[in-house]
């Protein structure tokens, strides 16, 4: 009987092949997957213990056949086949662009992302990192952001269980980082510690093995491939540019295949010192050659925005506190706008991580609102500098379960598009002198606005059947709108902070004042019947 | 015995003089005021009933003379003195600009402008009027934004107990506005209703009565000469530039000698319609010229800053939503920022006026600690439309009290400078790519700021003897300071919203952890001992 394997699931071929000189380089392997007229070619990857292994991810039903090649000895012209049967229930395919503005998975299936961030929760042990999978299933994230590489930096001195690199020397690795010891670090040769031409196979079993745990849980796994937070430590910041390549080989070959991976190129690609504009573009449009399924790409800022209107850029990663900036960033890019940290839920000695619950859940709902989408992430202190924003193990904030809320608010909403010029713009317009701040068009937005750009700080709308309505730190006692006559409304008064929503009217239509209850953080849905 | 006047209170003439033809046009009446080689020269006003007055307020202790110039008879040569005596306690003289960005009254004693908005409370009829100074007497406000003119709005439908000018033909007020009726509006002939040639003593009578009830309770009127709320009901927005003009001459010349006026041109001057820049500068430089003791001039925005560079104007009254501009604004105009609209606390369907009480609060901290001034209003519904922003009445929000807490502290303060570059900035920085967020510099405040940038999200210092810091909705659980060695501190962590104030250190120098409580809307306060 043939091997069967579902749809976007993982077909993988394993040969034994020579171990002697260094495999990693010396040693090519590709695979050709065909199936009627449809051809791909995908790179292989060496696991150790002279193990070769090619991985596939069928993304049409049906017969497929493979033929290997290779300068190896034993892994050149191997050949085989096997059928690619439908998904199961909980397999909707990888996530791709859709709607311009928005996510769905491949077999049409809407994700709305609500991410969260544990940069290094795979580099804990097993039972730290399992207890952030037991936390993670009671939780209502379903994107994770996490790295490739160790993390070092303030709450972050322990060292990983394991490293990518074989050693060849491991000197004194600092604990902790101070401005001297970065300045010194900076003008330093590059550290030689590494067998850069290797990668140790046992660091990226146990890095796929938590991509998969979060498969399983229909979490998609946004990978930093490169992150500036090393000071020193190891020096994976600041590898060679070949290793750097080989890397990204080394990425593809192993986890593309699985369907929940999002490439993020970097996080805060601008805190690297050496790195050029031409660097990250390169990285970019290398995987986006090599990637046989064209996952989504991306690279996440600190202080200046990558120009995400790159064309190897699938959506923007963005950084940034100000959420009322969404919509302009949606006309900028015109891409899906991913506001992957906002700052944290926490309380630790920066303002990106002491942010509190309320202002957690007020961003998100800014942003979603608008059709953006914001992500989580949480530092608080403990005793055993368990950041869940680093570390993972609990969640121990106030944020979550109203974002559990709005997850499900959004799950339920057409794609959304933002109201322009709404208060962010507004306080720019203000400065400049630009004029009036709100350009009354002809969409049933502006129809229903009654108060026009006073009506609310933040605003979407899908045509003339959905507009959502968000207060923040207003809290209007009532509100006007002018519903549409000839059709009747669903209207509801939604408590974002206390996680209820009132049904003001089943079927309204024309004028309507909406009696509100001088609290913030309220918003308004009008859904049309 | 001499009439004895104490400095910076009014010396008032009475001259019987003619009632026929117009006096308001016809006679021209002034004095000369000496003392020693010190020479004022004063215009007077027509009071109606054949009453004429010429109004002085002496800034030097002493015996002054005066005589009178006029083509009225009996109103010229009229000549006399006076002696100037010392001022009594509660009398402080004018408040003027002091240390570029700051206040102080005219004998040094500082003043924090703690201001509030009650547009019309004037033209509201004495039981409410009079229930307006009783709040203010129990309220935390030291300077009164208030109008010349009556204002029709929403929420303002009622009529004024008298016009400022005589009523030629009262026709059919409008008692509320649509977007329709303005346009109809502007499109009409200025309205024909009103004698402009002369105006209404009594009018002024009364306005000049409630700056006084002011001025007895410490209260600065910074009173607003044009506004564009008119909307049609009496045409007060579009008068003849003749009448303009007299209308400067005629307040300058009863109110100038009150020291608690400040000259505010206009409301949202930028939303008049068919006035020119060159009118704004025209009404400033005139009463620059024509305003014996310089009381402040300034000039409020709705959308588009005036230039406050210019010359005539003294401080900056803005009206702005992001308070954490204050840094960037000193620095644009050089002068004290004032920002006398910053939203109202409230519910009304509007967003500058449904602003929480926590918000309102915040922004109070955000803008003072930087060394601006924040204004505040209110705007809570109520079945009588008496909202206290625009009539007056009574104060029900939560912020008052806490704004008087806040006053209690800068009032204790020395003038302080802002820290620049903060959160406000940072966003702009993030999205323009402009660099690093935060320059350390050597002054004690770059020192002291163990976690630079990262440290809080507004905040100033004096020298090297007083820094605070405001943490707004981020909630940390503890900072690190780098306080001098050799010299000692008190450091006091501060609840903003709870009004209290702990003592963390009497005496502390050094690195210093400081624990917080994890909440929002905390404050860091360290002072030298």
């Amino acid at each position: 009987m043939a091997v069967q394997v579902e749809k976007w699931d993982v077909f993988e071929l394993v040969l034994m092949g020579p171990q002697a000189g260094n495999p990693f380089i010396d040693i090519s392997l590709s695979a050709t997957f065909t199936q009627a007229d449809r051809s791909l070619r995908v790179g292989g990857f060496y696991d150790g213990d002279g193990c070769y292994k090619i991985r596939f991810m069928p993304e049409v039903e049906g017969e497929w056949s493979y033929v290997t090649s290779s300068n190896g000895a034993g892994l050149d012209g191997v050949c085989g086949s096997f059928v690619c049967t439908s998904p199961s229930v909980n397999n909707h395919g990888p996530v791709r662009v859709a709607n311009q503005f928005h996510f769905a998975h491949a077999d049409g299936t809407s994700y709305i992302p609500v991410g969260t961030t544990c940069y290094v929760w795979n580099l804990q042990g097993d039972p730290l990192e399992e207890q952030t999978l037991r936390t993670l299933d009671a939780a209502p994230f379903n994107k994770m952001r996490m790295c490739v590489f160790p993390k070092r930096y303030t709450f972050n001195s322990n060292e990983p269980p394991s490293y990518p690199f074989p050693a060849k020397f491991v000197g004194e690795l600092k604990s902790s980082w101070s401005r001297e010891m970065v300045e010194a670090y900076y003008n330093q040769q590059p550290p030689d510690y590494w067998d850069w031409d290797r990668f140790n196979p046992e660091y990226f079993q146990h890095l796929e093995k938590r991509i998969l745990d979060l498969c399983e849980r229909g979490i998609e796994a946004d990978l930093i491939i490169f992150h500036p937070y090393d000071y020193g430590a190891w020096g994976f910041d600041r590898m060679p540019a070949a290793v750097n390549d080989r890397l990204l080989h080394y990425l593809v070959a192993r986890l593309a295949s699985f369907r929940n991976i999002w490439w993020s190129f970097a996080n805060e690609y601008d805190l690297f010192i050496g790195r050029t504009m031409e660097d990250w573009d390169h990285y970019m449009q290398l995987v986006q050659q090599i990637d046989p399924y064209d996952h989504l790409r991306s690279i996440h800022n600190c202080l200046s925005f990558y120009d995400h209107t790159k064309p190897w850029v699938t959506h923007c990663s963005i950084q940034n506190w100000n959420m009322y900036r969404v919509h302009v960033w949606r006309k900028m890019y015109g891409k899906p706008v991913v506001i992957d940290e906002c700052c944290y839920e926490g309380n630790i000695n920066m303002l990106w991580g002491d942010l509190s619950a309320e202002k957690m859940v007020h961003r998100f709902w800014t942003g979603f609102v608008q059709g953006g989408y914001v992500g989580h992430g949480e530092t608080y202190t403990n005793e055993r500098e368990e950041l869940w924003w680093s570390k993972g193990g609990e969640l121990v904030g106030q944020s979550p379960e109203r974002i559990a809320f709005l997850r499900k608010i959004f799950e339920s909403a057409p794609d959304i598009q933002p109201v322009e010029k709404m208060d962010g713009e507004f306080v720019n317009l203000m400065e400049t002198g630009g004029g009036r701040p709100f350009i009354r068009g002809t969409q049933a937005i502006d129809t229903i606005m009654a108060e026009g750009p006073w009506n609310c700080t933040a605003g979407g709308f899908h045509e003339d059947d959905y507009f959502i309505f968000y207060f923040g730190s207003h809290q209007p006692g009532f509100r006007h709108f002018n519903l549409p006559e000839g059709a009747s409304f669903r209207v509801d008064v939604i408590d974002t902070w206390n996680m209820t929503i009132e049904c003001f009217a089943e079927s309204a239509s024309g004028p309507i004042t909406i009696p509100m209850p001088t609290r913030q953080y309220m918003a308004i849905r009008i859904q049309k019947n």
